[in-house]
C-alpha cells in the first residue's frame, strides 16, 4: 500500500475529535430542523452526515434537481459551526430507477430479484445505475464542493450487494477475461478438468447461480473478488468525481466491519478517511472485545486515526432482540473507540425516526426526546470528548503483535465441501483476537503480504489459501527472528484454491517441523479433545512430526500422544483451537518470552489499557467498580484531577490519563 | 357496525342447533350416498355443507355446467329432513382455469407462482377468476335457490390467499390511490424520505416484494389491509348475487381464527351468519382454552349466536404429528362451543376421504366407519345436542370484561426491524385471555373503537397502533369509571404506523402516570425478570413515572426500583408479561374490585362454567372425576336427572343445568 | 424379474475380487499417470473407472471429439494390466450444453432453474441432452468396444435429478397417457373429486409445482415413477447402445443406496451388474449396520455378487463435519462388503483432487500421498483382498429372513398431510434391519410381489401402500407355513394410495386377528408408550382385536390394555416400533421359533459373522479385542494360519475362516 498523499482526516478533524452523527432532516418538518440544531450544540455535536439516503429527495424523477432544502440545511450547519460530511445519496435509489431499469435490480443466487421498497436495490454492475450515481454525484461536488460547512465526502453507504443477473454475468467474464488473458487459463485455475466444467467459450461462463450439486470453488472464489471490485468501481468513480471538484477534501465510504463481500485492504488504499459503522450488542459478553477488533483493524486498515461513522446511542432493530445500552455504556465504548484510534465517534442517526424500517433504531435524541435517558448520556459524552480532545486527537498507537487476516483466505475457505461446516473464520479471528485483548496486549491486523518486521509477535489464526509471496512473507520473517504462532487450516491452497502438496505448503510444515499431516480429525458440534494441560476446541490432526523442538500432544482418543501443538524455534502451529483461557495464557506466554507485556501489569480481568500517544485510557467493562494500580502520577482529563498510583473506576468507568 | 337487518341465523336453525358437517359426495359411488343419509338420520344430522370444492365438478370445462349430481343430493336431502349449506365452489377453481387463465394463479413475495394442484389457487385481483366466480354463483343461486332444502350460502371457504404478482400491484395502486387521493399524502403516509422511497408516480409502487433489505413497513400494513379487503370484495361480490336471488336465505363465509390475512370485525359486517373453523390440536394442555378464545371472539363478532362451521371429530392431517381425540373429547369440545353461543355443531367432513390430500383428515365418519369409535361418539353427541337445543339455541351470553384485538394493531406491529421478534402478538391475547379464562370469567372480545361502556373491565393485551379515535374510545372509558388493564407496546403508534411522540400515546401515558418511557428491555429467549412479586416474561421497560396512584417494581438489575406495573384510580399498565399464575391472579384481583365474579364460586381448576342465557354448562376438562359445588337444585338437561348442590364429573365429562 | 442371459460380473472378475477406483486422470499432467501406475499396482489395483466426468473433455465443443488422452490412458491401462470400466460422461454435461439448450436444464418444484457449474444439471426429459448423450456414447462404443482393457461399461452416475420444467411436464403427460389411457380413468385414480382437480383435458396436467396448500397425493406418487422411469429410459437408451457395439461386456450403473428417486428393483432388472455407492458415517454408531443393509439390499437386487463402485478411504467432504476413518477401519468395512456378496470393492477415487468441489473428499491416495496413512491401509487391503480372492469371488450368501422394501410403498407414504411427519420409511426400514442384524441374522431384502417361499421368515416393516397382487402374495406365503412379522402403517392403501376400506386391508387384518382399527395414535418426538415388557416408539393404534391367538397388549394411558402386538397362527403385527433391544430380542425369538439361528451361537455384540459360500467372515467392529467361539479347525485367508475353537481379533480386526 502506498503512502496517501491527498487530504486526511486531519484535514477534517482539524485537532478535534469529531462528534455527530448521520442526520436526515428529510423525514422531518422544518421547525424540528432548528430544535435540532439547538439540540446539537447543546451536546457537542461538531459534524453531522448529510444526504445518505436522499436521493429520491433530491432527484425525484430521472434527471430532476431538488437541492434548495439541502442549501438550506449546508447553510444553517455552517451558521451553527457544525461541518458536513456530505453523502452521495446512491446506496438507495428511488423508485422510479427500478420502475424504468428493471436491470438496475440485484439478482440472488437462486433467482430472486431484489425489488425496490427497502435499500441497496442496485445491482454494482448496471451501467443504467453507474450512469445516475454518476450525474447525481457530479452535481452534488459541484453545487456543494465549495461549501464552508463541506469537510468530508462521504461515498454511497455500506456497499454490500452480491448480483448473479444477466448483466452482472457480462461483467463477471470482463473481469475473468482480464485476469486470465485466455480460457486455457480459466480452466487450469479453476480446475475445470474436473466435473466436465471446461468452457469452451466466455459467453458460457456465469455467476455461481445455484446448481444441482455444489458449484466450482474457484469459480465461487472469484466470484466474490469480482463482487468486491465491482463494489469498489462504483466507489472510485464517485470518489473521482468529487476529488476532481475538491481535491482538498478527504473522502470515505463506511464500511460494515469483517463484511464477507469487501475486500478492506485493497479498499482502504482508496480511501483518504478509513470510517467503520460499528454495533456490538450491548448484551454480548464480548461487546468490548468485539468492539475492540473492529476496531483494531480498522486503525490498521487506516494505519493511523480512523472514523467511527456510525454506531447506536441504545439498541438497533436489526437483532432478533434488540437490547438498550445500559447506563454509561455508550460512553465507555465510544471511550474505547477513541482509545484505539478513532478521531471521530458518530451515530446513526441524530433523531430517531418516526416512520420507516428504522423506526426502533435509537438516535442520540431518541423517541422519549431531551428527557430521555439517551440524550443525556449523548450530551455527557459530547462535553468529555470535547476535554479529552487536545491531547488524544490525530495521536498514534503502537503494537507489538500483529494478527494476520485476509479477504481472499477467507473467500476461499467459506465454501460447501469443506472438511467442517463448523469452522466459522471469522469466528476463529475472534477467538485469536480475544485471546489477546484478555491478556490485555494490544494489537494491529495485518495482510499476510505486509511488511511484519515491526511487530514481536505475528500470529495466524486461520489463512486456509496463502500466495506464494504470502509464504515467502511468514518465512522471511520468521527467519528474520520474529515469533510466529500459526493456527491450524493454514496454508492449505494457493491462491487459485488449489490445495498444495501434502495438504499444507510444505515450507511452512518444514518451518513448524511436519513431517506427514495424515488425516484431518475436525470435531462435532460441542465437542473437545484432551490435550496435555488444556481442551481443543473445533478440530484436532493426524500429524507425524518431523523435528520439532517441543510438542504439547493429544491425550486419548485416536490421536493419543500426537502433537497437538508444536514448536520450532520460534514458530509454533497449533492443531487445535485451544480453549479460550488456555489459548488466551498460551499466546500471553508467548508474547512474554518475545519481550511483549501489557501496558500495565496486574489489571484486572474486566479492565482494559490501552496507551494512545501519551495518553493512558484505562476502561472497565465491569458492573462493580474497580482499582487498578496506575504507578506514578497521572492527570485524569476526564476529571481534571490528579492520580497518583492507582486510580478507581465506578461501573462502566473511564479514566484519560496523561503523565 | 350497524345492526344487520338481513336474515340471520335463527332462519337457519330454527330453534334448533344444527349439527352436520361438509359433505362431498362428489367422492362417492351413488350407492354410498344412501348409506351416508342413513347414518346421518341415525346419528341426528339435520345440516350438511354441499358444494365446498366442487367447481371442475359443476363446471368441468369452461362456461360448461353439470347440475344433475346435485339436483340429485339437494332432492335427497330434503327427502331425509336433512337442510343444506350450500357452498359457491370459489375457493378452488378447476385445472383448465390456470391452464386457461395464469394470471389467476397468486405469486408469492418471492416471486413463486401458486401452482393449481392443491386448493386456494386463485389471486383475489384476477378479473378471469373474479368473472368465472360471478358466473358459476350465478347459475347456482339461479338454480337452487328456491330449493327447500337451503338454509344457508357459504362463500368460498377458508379465504387465505396473499398475491404479490403484477395483477394484485394494478390493484394494490388502485387501493392507495382511493386510500390516498394523492401521492403527497401517501408519500408522507408512508414516510418515503426516509431511505430515498418517494414515488413520482403510481405505477412506482409495489406489493412489497422481496427487498435486499427491510421493507417499508407501512406499505406492508398497507398491504396487509388491502389484501384483506381485496378478498372481502370477492366475498360481497358473490353474497350480492346470492342475495339478490335469495333475500331471506344467511350468507356466511367461514373464518380460520386469528387468521392473519382476514380483518374479520370489518368482515363480519358484512356477514348475515359468523361461522369459524376450530381446530385445537387434542394434545394441548390450553387446548380448551385456545378453543374458548376462538369461540368467544367469534361471538363477540356475531353479537350472538354463531356457527362453528368445522371441527375434525378426531385427527387433523396438516400438524408434523396429528393426534386422534380421546374418548369424549369431541363431545366435550363441541359442548363447550355450544356454551359459548354456537347454535351449529358442524364438522370437516361427513365421511373421511380415501383419495386425496386430506384422506388423514378424519371425518364424522372415519374409516373405520360405522364399527368405529369416531361415528358411536358422534352419535352421541347428536343426541345430546338435540336434548339441549329447546333451552339452549338462540340463547345469548353475557360477559363483563372485554379483551380488546385489532387487525390493524397486529398486522402494524408484526414486522422485521422491531424491537424484539420474541413478541407474538396471537401468542401474547392468548397469555391474558389464559389469564381471564383460568379466572373463570366470561369474557368478549371487542374493536378498541366500539362501545365499551357494558363491560366492567377492559383488557387490553397489545395494541401496537391505535387510531386517534381509538385512544379517545379509551380514554372515556377510563374516565367513565371503567377498569382498564392495558399490555405493553400499547399505544405506540398512530395508524399509519408513525411512532407517537414520547414513544407511547401521551394521553395513554398520563392516564397511568408515565413521565418518560426512556427505553424498552425486550427480554431473550427463556429469560425472566424478578418483580415485586411475580417474575416478568417477555419484555420490560425502563420508565419514569409522573404521578400513579400505585406501583409494583423490578427487582434487581438495570431496572431496580423502577415500575412495573403502575396502576393510576382504575387504570392500570403492565410494562411486562406476567407468569401465567400471576397474571391470573392480578386479573381476578382487578375484576373482583370492580365487581366482576365467576358464574360459580371455588371451580377447581381444570373445570369450565358458563352461563348461556338461562342454562349453566359445567365442563370437566380434565381426565380425572371431580365434584363441583352448584348451590340450589338443578336440571341435568343431558342427564334428565336433578341436580342439588353439586354435580359430579367424569372424565371430559358435562352437565347442561337448567335451574 | 426374468433370469439375466447376457455377460455378468464374472465376465469382468474372472475369478479376482476387483479392487481399484474412479481415476479422472485430466486432472493430472502426465507425469502423474505414471506415478499414479506405479502406486497402482504396488497396491494391487486391478480395475479403474475411467471417464465418468470427462464429457466436456471428449467434447469441448458441441460435436467436437477429444479422444487422444483417452486412448492413451486405455492403453496405459492395458499395459500394466489394470482393466477400465469405462463410464459414459453423461452425468455432466459441458457448460455448452446449458449455454445453447437452457431447456436441458432441471427446474425445481418451486421454480428454479439448476445451472450448470456443479454436475448433474440435466433434465431426464429434455430431447437435447438424450440427443447428445446418445452420440457420445455411440462414439465412446464404437471407438473402446474392441480394447482389451474394457471390462465393464459404467452408464451416467449416481442418476438422481428431479425435474418440473415444461419439457418434463410434456412427458409427464405422455407418461400419464399411456398409463391411464383416458383421462377418466386418470381422474379416477388421482381422486380429483376431491378439492376440485378434475382434468378436462392431458394439457392441463402439471409436475406437482409448489402449490398454495397441499399436493394431490397420487398425482406427486405418479411423478416419483415417472421420474424412475424416465431416468431408466436415459440410462436404457445408453445401455443400448453400447450393448449394441459390444453385447459381451456387462453394463451396469452405480446406485445411490436407498436413493428415494430410483426404484431399484426395477432398475437391477436392467443391468448386468448390479453396483452402489457406499458413505457410512466413520463416526456413526451404527456405520457397519447401515453398510450391512445396502449390502444386503444390493446383493438382493443383483441376486448375487455386486459391485461396490464408491467408498471412501477416508473422509467424504459433504457432511456437516467430515470424519476420517480411524487406522483399520476402511479395511474391516471393505471386508465386510465382500463378506455380504461384493466382487469388487472400488473408491471415489483414486488419486484426491487438488482442485474442484471434491478436492476435500478423500482418495485412495490422499493429500499426503504414499507416505500418508491412507494409501498405506489401501495398499494393505489390496494384498488382503487378493489373498482371499480365490475362496471367495463369485461365490453366493443364504439367508432365511427376507425384509421387504417397495419403492412405491416409500414413495406413496412419504407425503405431506399424513398422520405422523415423525415416521420416516428408511428409519423404519433400518431399525428392522438393525434389529435383525444385531440378533446375527442374514437377511435378503425382497419385493412384496417376489417369491417368498426360499424364506422361513418375512418380515415387512412398513409398506404404506401394497397391491392386490402383493397382498396375495404374503398371504399365500402366510398360508403356506411363513412366519410373517409386520409393522404398523402397512397395507393402508393401494397402488393409487387409495386407503383400503378400514384403513387396513381387510385380509391382513383378518391374518393377524384385528377387527377394528379405530384410530392411529403417533407420538410426539422423544415420546415413548409402556407396552408388556417393552416400550414403543413413534407410533401406537387403538385396535379392536378379533381373534389373534396371542397379544401384548398397552400398559397405561389411553390404550391400556390394548394390544400391542399381536399374534394369529405365525403372523405377528406390531402396532408399535419397539425399541431397539425389545425389537432385536422379539425377532431373534420368532426367527428361532421358526429354525432361524445366527451363523455362530454366542457371538459378542461388536462381532459380526457371515457365511459367503463356505468361507466364514468374522468381524469385529469394536476398538476393542474380542475373541469369539468357532468351533472346529479353520483356515484364516488372511493370517494364513490354523484356528481352533477360537479366533482373537484386534480392533477393527477381521478373521476369513475356511474350514
Amino acid at each position: 500500500m502506498q503512502e496517501r498523499k491527498g487530504p486526511g482526516l486531519s484535514d477534517a478533524t482539524r485537532g478535534r475529535l469529531l462528534f455527530g452523527g448521520d442526520y436526515n432532516p428529510e423525514q422531518w418538518p422544518e421547525e424540528t430542523w432548528h430544535e435540532d440544531l439547538r439540540l446539537m450544540k447543546d451536546a457537542g455535536v461538531n459534524s453531522v452526515t448529510l444526504g445518505v439516503f436522499s436521493w429520491s429527495k433530491l432527484e425525484p424523477e430521472p434527471g430532476a434537481r431538488e437541492f434548495g432544502w439541502l442549501d438550506t440545511l449546508m447553510d444553517l450547519m455552517h451558521e451553527n459551526g457544525i461541518g458536513v460530511v456530505l453523502a452521495t445519496p446512491t446506496s438507495s435509489p428511488p423508485p422510479w430507477m427500478g420502475r424504468l431499469h428493471p436491470d438496475t435490480l440485484p439478482v440472488t443466487e437462486d433467482g430472486r430479484t431484489e425489488w425496490w421498497g427497502g435499500r441497496q436495490h442496485f445491482s454494482h454492475s448496471s451501467a443504467a445505475y453507474r450512469r445516475y450515481a454518476a450525474a447525481i454525484t457530479e452535481d452534488l461536488a459541484a453545487r456543494y464542493g465549495g461549501h464552508p460547512a463541506l469537510t468530508m465526502w462521504h461515498i454511497n453507504n455500506e456497499y454490500c450487494t452480491f448480483d448473479h443477473g444477466d448483466e452482472a454475468a457480462a461483467a463477471f467474464r470482463r473481469w475473468l477475461r482480464e485476469k486470465y488473458g485466455t480460457l486455457d487459463a480459466l480452466n487450469e485455475a479453476w480446475g475445470t478438468a474436473f466435473w466436465s466444467q471446461g468452457y469452451d467459450c466466455w459467453d458460457g461462463i456465469l455467476p455461481p447461480r445455484l446448481p444441482h450439486y455444489m458449484r466450482n470453488p474457484t469459480q465461487v472464489l472469484d466470484f466474490r473478488r469480482f463482487t468486491s471490485d465491482m463494489l469498489l468501481e462504483c466507489y472510485t468513480a464517485e470518489r473521482d468525481i468529487v476529488r476532481r471538484h475538491t481535491p482538498h477534501i478527504p473522502v470515505t465510504s463506511n464500511f460494515m466491519p469483517l463484511w464477507f463481500g469487501q475486500d478492506a485492504w485493497r479498499w482502504a488504499g482508496e480511501e483518504d478517511v478509513v470510517s467503520v459503522d460499528l454495533y456490538p450488542d450491548p448484551r454480548d459478553p464480548l461487546g468490548a472485545q468485539n468492539g475492540a477488533l473492529v476496531q483494531d483493524m480498522t486503525r490498521s486498515q487506516a494505519r493511523g486515526p480512523w472514523v467511527l461513522m456510525e454506531q447506536a446511542a441504545g439498541p438497533v432493530n436489526w437483532r432478533g432482540v434488540n437490547h438498550p445500552k445500559p447506563r454509561g455504556l455508550n460512553r465507555l465504548w465510544s471511550l474505547q473507540a477513541v482509545a484505539r484510534g478513532a478521531d471521530a465517534v458518530c451515530y446513526f442517526q441524530w433523531r430517531q425516526s418516526r416512520q420507516g424500517a428504522e423506526k426502533f433504531h435509537s438516535g442520540m435524541v431518541s423517541h422519549a426526546g431531551e428527557e430521555g435517558r439517551t440524550y443525556r448520556e449523548v450530551k455527557q459524552l459530547g462535553a468529555d470528548l470535547a476535554r479529552i480532545a487536545p491531547q488524544v486527537a490525530g495521536r498514534h498507537i503502537t503494537a507489538n503483535v500483529a494478527v494476520l487476516h485476509d479477504w481472499n483466505a477467507w473467500w476461499a475457505g467459506a465454501q460447501d465441501g469443506r472438511p467442517s461446516s463448523q469452522v466459522d473464520y471469522p469466528d476463529v479471528l475472534r477467538a485469536w483476537h480475544r485471546a489477546l485483548w484478555q491478556a490485555h496486549l494490544t494489537t494491529d491486523f495485518a495482510h499476510p503480504e505486509h511488511d511484519l518486521t515491526p511487530y514481536s509477535v505475528v500470529v495466524v489464526p486461520q489463512l486456509y489459501a496463502l500466495t506464494d509471496a504470502a509464504i515467502d512473507n511468514l518465512l522471511a520473517y520468521a527467519r528474520g527472528g520474529g515469533t510466529l504462532v500459526c493456527g491450524f487450516l493454514t496454508g492449505v491452497a494457493d491462491e487459485d484454491d488449489r490445495v498444495r502438496p501434502g495438504g499444507m505448503d510444505a515450507r511452512l510444515r518444514e518451518l513448524f517441523g511436519i513431517r506427514t499431516l495424515h488425516e484431518w480429525w475436525p470435531l462435532d458440534p460441542g465437542e473437545t479433545v484432551a490435550c496435555e494441560g488444556f481442551r481443543g476446541t473445533l478440530w484436532s490432526e493426524e500429524i507425524e512430526p518431523a523435528d520439532p523442538d517441543d510438542t504439547t500432544c493429544y491425550k486419548g482418543g485416536e490421536l493419543d500422544g500426537m502433537p497437538a501443538v508444536l514448536r520450532k524455534g520460534r514458530a509454533w502451529y497449533l492443531s487445535t483451537l485451544p480453549e479460550p483461557e488456555a489459548l488466551r495464557e498460551l499466546l500471553a506466554r508467548i508474547a512474554g518470552d518475545a519481550g511483549v507485556r501489557p501496558v500495565l501489569d496486574g489489571l484486572p480481568e474486566q479492565v482494559e489499557a490501552v496507551l494512545r500517544g501519551e495518553v493512558l485510557f484505562v476502561l472497565n467493562h465491569g458492573r462493580e467498580p474497580v482499582t487498578v494500580e496506575v504507578p506514578g502520577t497521572h492527570h485524569d482529563l476526564l476529571t481534571g484531577t490528579a492520580v497518583t498510583d492507582r486510580v478507581t473506576l465506578g461501573r462502566y468507568g473511564a479514566a484519560v490519563l496523561r503523565p
